[in-house]
């Protein structure tokens, strides 16, 4: 049975949500996997006792410190050996556990995984990549999205490459597209990093690793016409968080409007709270929680990361986001494409 | 008199767009300026003849040769020296007129300005900025938007001098604040080019020439606690043209969605008709054609840019933002603030 181990101390609503999320996950599932929650037994076990966990995959395991958001990644791996973070994560390097999950600090676990796990080999850089909406059917994903600055060519090409096995044995995309993002579409736009890019870009297709799009610009993104767009981590960092802006700016905006409608007798009340609620349902592509997390794609192992804010149904689908990149044998795939090189 | 240059020729709806926009301007503004409307006559002068310009201050000039969207700037500017873009520029620079207006290639435009106007002593490299929608009252602007990458930490800084010279003297904004794109708020953040630029900014604001208000992240964009955000090409290009494209995407989501709750007799037409309206509405702040255009912030001389799409009421808007910048001593003011580095 595989063993996924939960950091219970990691999110801004842990560890009520994480222990929420984990236990739904293992009743949903019908106790398919087990679980290991970590975290600090003073804060974890009280919150335990209020569930029948009695017939669940579920063990405890205290571990006495915590990282929090306001560590420096580097330094908290470091001097925080004995956090629910850095155990978690020793874990799966002694085989423990299969894998590991944390809505905690990105950075630190970023960190902690590259020094406790190691990268595959032939990765240059792990990375971290994000979802986005799209008008088509289909998945967009963007990668980096903050892991890396000053991205060389060469980097970014391996993210196309991971996240293309990714998206090939993970998600069921059959051909992932690859779209470089640019200032502009024609071949050689944009600074010498992507115009190098660009040619290994199309390389990597020529050698059957990835299909290549060619460039494509900031309006092209939720058209859906790539699943994979490649950037440095800055400018996914930006776009990512500028995207999960927008509901609530239009929400800004849209209430008053409502609101002046309805005073003005133009509109009921019935049909206003109808409306609404549609809009607010426009959003739900927006909605970061229905993946719940990501796996650092190039660790020599599995590490899920989660969005800060992450509600309990977040945790609980990180959780199986984990069952899946192990079943899937994602990171072996990436071994054998990339050693190629 | 002050007289503008427009190039006929540039835009999507050139030359009948520009045209009509430009005899709109002097119409409403009651003559206040003179416009030397420069193209192939050919194609303007039989569009020209179906409206009565008797008594307005415009003058047609031929030029045989057009810059279209398709020419490769550097190219374009020495190929074509016949060109209604060239040929206005060097209207310019021989002071026949006091500014160009061009909704054209934009590449052509700010390679051909920096050609034929050449750098405002001191100024690193010219610069673009453009408007962003904001929650809170005032003016947002993100500079450089597509003009310059791999910018180094001394071309950011001028750029956030030069933008809070402009808010200041020509947008009517007292005391612009100037915030940093970045992957986190605090200090130490980001890649190498990022953390210098930090430290310049700093030393920018205790010199008095810019308020600094740090590093910010892509979901503060517009939140609009900053008038100016400061950012390299790549990065400011893509959140601009990202933005462009939500107006779209949403709506792509709502019309359906809206169609259904008629479909099915919640709501009734009536009420869908002003609600679909109001939800228009809300994209008001995403419209480009509010401000027209922009001028290139550094180029020895006053070249303003527009949209390739824009309408005649954008060149309107462009016409009289070239008169504010000429009457506001713009270039003036930051030939002062940059001679003092």
């Amino acid at each position: 049975m595989l063993t996924i181990a939960v950091d219970a101390m990691g999110g801004d609503n842990a560890p009520a949500c994480v222990i929420e999320g984990t236990v739904q996950a293992l009743r949903e599932s019908g106790n398919r996997f087990s679980v290991i929650l970590i975290g600090q037994s003073g804060k974890v076990e009280p919150l335990l006792a209020d569930y029948d966990i009695s017939g669940l995959n579920l063990r405890f395991m205290h571990a006495p410190e915590v990282v929090t958001m306001d560590d420096v990644p580097a330094v908290a791996v470091k001097a925080k050996q004995e956090s629910s973070l850095v155990r978690g994560l020793h874990l799966c390097k002694a085989k423990e556990a299969d894998a590991f999950v944390s809505a905690g600090n990105t950075g630190a676990q970023m960190a902690a995984s590259l020094f406790v796990l190691g990268r595959i080999p032939g990765v240059l850089r792990p990375t971290i990549y994000a979802y986005f909406p799209r008008i088509q059917e289909g998945l967009t994903n963007i990668v980096d999205v903050g892991a890396n600055m000053d991205c060389k060519p060469e980097h970014l090409v391996q993210f196309a490459e991971m996240l293309t096995i990714y998206q090939r044995y993970a998600a069921g995309i059959q051909n992932p597209i690859v779209g470089l993002l640019n200032i502009g579409e024609e071949e050689g736009k944009g600074s010498e990093v992507l115009k190098q890019t660009w040619k290994l870009l199309r390389n990597a297709e020529e050698k059957g690793k990835i299909t290549f799009a060619g460039n494509m610009e900031g309006h092209d993104i939720l058209k859906g016409k790539v699943s994979i767009v490649v950037c440095d981590g800055l400018v996914g960092n930006t776009i990512l968080k500028f995207g999960e802006s927008i509901p609530e700016f239009l929400g800004a905006l849209f209430k008053p409007a409502m609101q002046q409608l309805v005073a003005s007798r133009q509109l009921d009340q019935k049909s206003a709270t109808l409306t609404s609620s549609m809009f607010k349902g426009l959003f739900e592509p927006f909605d970061v929680e229905k993946f719940g997390g990501v796996p650092f794609l190039g660790v020599d192992g599995i590490s899920i990361v989660g969005h800060g804010r992450s509600s309990s149904k977040a945790i609980k689908n990180m959780i199986y986001m984990a069952e899946h990149m192990i079943e899937r044998k994602v990171n072996a795939h990436i071994a054998e494409v990339l050693s190629e090189e």
